[in-house]
């Protein structure tokens, strides 16, 4: 018997296409639900009654919320092909890198896009300082693939984040995430129309 | 050979404690160093160089940072007396309340004692709203040892929220985690003088 797994999503956000991406990976077949974040639906109210967000990953019945612990479980219930290293110190490693770019890192980012042009400069440093340290981490290592950090954001410059670039622009050119992204055009606009609102 | 582990935490610190609690629930043996905040030590910032931050874990030389992460980390490594439950959907909604709490739920609660007057009302109801989604997710289970929300909030009260109140109740009341809590009036006392600066 075949086992049920189904994505809720929403088109653009980075945190359904890691999931999607992570599944996709591992050679997982899923269905994957579209939903429209002005009006959700009553099962992704029923499924993460907290946030009421997507992703929401359904197996066999059962509910996981919060991309990051749905990583988590992907990697746990399907050992194949591992997205995460398999030592424990590197796995920790892994999962320090994922924390500091899902929470530090992108809140300063998503507050240079949200801020009064007056306390634009500010964020603008911070989000910086946030890329440098993850470009100082980059050096001379290899990224664990897994993470969205390539949405094409203005902030990120070969001369300035050299390494982060170009972990970027390896990671936008492995075929299965190319067929994941959405087109970079109609991201953007898609972005900017959010940000207008 | 023995293994070399040792925790750097600071006194009062829930984040310390936490992993303190998981090593001593495991049996792994350890030294503690105890950091003075306000002038670090040059091993914890050499350790912990994003976030500068207590606890970190050394463990055979290498650090392991974020208290979460340390967890994961712990539990991985040390497998005995599990802190996570073993079925991966079990495993998932542990890691969901461990993040609410540390996340939304901490950081509302934080905002009660740091908030200037005129919003403390407004902070108090969403603390209260954090605290009542625990508290229903509680209801009627027992809830995953290894957390620290018990350590003796005004906002607690065993009306308002009897689960929460039990479980904290039964939480302290383990030989463990009397052992390694601080006595509630120094507590109470370091929280006052820190709120006060």
């Amino acid at each position: 018997m075949g086992e049920e797994v189904k994505v809720f999503g929403a088109w653009g956000s980075p945190f359904s296409s890691k999931v999607e991406l992570a599944l996709r990976l591992k050679g997982v077949l899923y269905d994957y639900i579209e939903e429209d974040l002005n009006n959700k639906s009553s099962l992704l109210l029923q499924y993460n009654p907290v946030y009421k967000k997507v992703p929401v990953l359904l197996h066999n019945g059962k509910s996981i919320t919060e991309s990051i612990i749905i990583l988590e479980y992907i990697e746990e219930t399907w050992k194949a092909y591992p997205i995460l290293p398999q030592d424990p110190n590197d796995k920790a490693m892994a999962r320090f890198w994922v924390n500091f770019i899902d929470g530090k890192c992108s809140s300063a980012i998503r507050k240079v896009a949200f801020s009064p042009e007056e306390e634009r400069e500010k964020a603008v440093e911070e989000a910086c300082e946030c890329l440098k340290t993850v470009e100082s981490a980059l050096n001379g290592k290899k990224f664990f693939g897994g993470d969205t950090i390539g949405m094409g954001l203005e902030l990120l410059s070969s001369e300035k984040f050299p390494n982060l670039f170009k972990w970027t622009d390896d990671f936008v050119s492995c075929s299965i995430v190319t067929e994941l992204l959405p087109p970079r055009d109609k991201l953007v606009a898609h972005i900017k129309a959010h940000l207008s609102k």
